[in-house]
């Protein structure tokens, strides 16, 4: 069986401007990784409703799954709702069951009700609602496309929610080895290793850490006995 | 005059693992923010030369200036520069200015210009090259797309030059007013406000740090005394 593919769109502003450093993106990566589900693409748009709507459409034509971060607050600029539900071109309302939940969590703290916290309760038509154990507004997902907050405890939680309820595959595994060398002087000998393996994808990344130089060589697969087949003949060959 | 547009392709399967952590994003948010120069996408794929190629060609057309950063190193997965090639539907080959300074550079540390590395001077016909001040391998702009490395002292390097070349735009400013109190709880007001700045962009990021709760109002414009004046306002409005 393929693995599934994922897709990621990051909702904000303030990552673009440069005022916010994203983390969901690093996080969202090593959580699919360790779920054996590929991301393959992933995208970062203004608070710009079309430009919302375009993205999630090309990409939930093109993975099997796209997770979104941000703009699902009570807010102003909190249109990624609106934009999810125009791109599915389907209606969005107050919908009962989350209207039902923020009333009582607004209720058990003693906090108004009002419209601003209200419109975090509209959901697009055909929705199922996301889990938020943090702090009750929910996300949702509509078909492949699921929706979440950009708090990264909040999307971290919403993630864990939706992750168990996917199917999986094979956790994606991977080994290094970390070289003192350059990777111009390794680099025709590892590309024509990576060649004689075609199941296992293999990378390299120079680093330059405190003064020390090298390169560390990646393999990636699902095998853990053939990474470790391979790892050892690449030491062999480049480690000595 | 409107200020210039610009996107981002980060290229890389370390990225999308969750292997590394992205920093080029943040620091070319920062840079170009401080610049004048809009950044409105950012798009991040694996090493695949048609994923890139694609992308490329999205962006180029639809910004001003499009930013690349991964690839370009001496290894069998570096193939930006292919890539980019096949984008614009241009010739590749090994560039004689790039011959020169990667040949005179392995000359002076005694080491072998090896193909792997000779590949480094490998440039699409008819592009700039980019300086590298920190390891000498250019980078390169092709018409409105600038290839940088993705080892952040080296991507940052390259971008200075590059910035230091192009239009500039006038920067964009912010001022934040940080608040103790819950966005649903001054969202309704805040939305109203917004509304009497249509020339100032404004948005709201809830915190929840060492369990304290609040949300930092951020406005954003070019003209200083015009954000002072809205951000006394606001304060007035909100933090009394």
């Amino acid at each position: 069986m393929t693995n599934q593919t994922a897709a990621m769109l990051v909702i904000g502003d303030e990552i673009l401007s440069g005022r916010t450093r994203d983390s969901n993106m690093h996080h969202l990566a090593q959580q699919l990784t360790g779920h054996g589900i590929e991301l393959l693409e992933v995208r970062v748009v203004a608070d710009d409703p079309l430009a919302i709507a375009r993205a999630v459409n090309a990409l939930r034509g093109a993975y099997d799954h796209v997770f979104t971060s941000g703009g699902i607050g009570p807010t102003h600029d909190d249109i990624t709702a609106d934009a999810i539900a125009a791109a599915f071109g389907v209606p969005i309302g107050h919908r009962a069951d989350a209207m039902d939940l923020l009333g009582a969590h607004y209720a058990r703290q003693g906090l108004d009700f009002n419209d601003a916290r209200q419109r975090m309760a509209r959901i697009p038509d055909g929705a199922r609602l996301i889990d938020n154990p943090v702090s009750v507004a929910p996300g949702f997902s509509v078909e492949n496309v699921h929706v979440m907050a950009g708090v990264p405890r909040i999307f971290e939680a919403m993630l864990a929610g939706v992750l168990s309820q996917i199917a999986h595959g094979k956790p994606l595994l991977s080994r290094n080895l970390r070289l003192l060398r350059g990777e111009g002087e390794i680099a025709t000998a590892f590309g024509n290793f990576a060649a004689e393996y075609p199941d296992l994808a293999m990378g390299s990344y120079p680093f330059n850490q405190d003064g020390v130089f090298g390169t560390n060589l990646v393999l990636r697969g699902e095998d853990a006995t053939r990474l470790d087949v391979a790892l050892a003949a690449l030491s062999d060959l480049l480690a000595k």
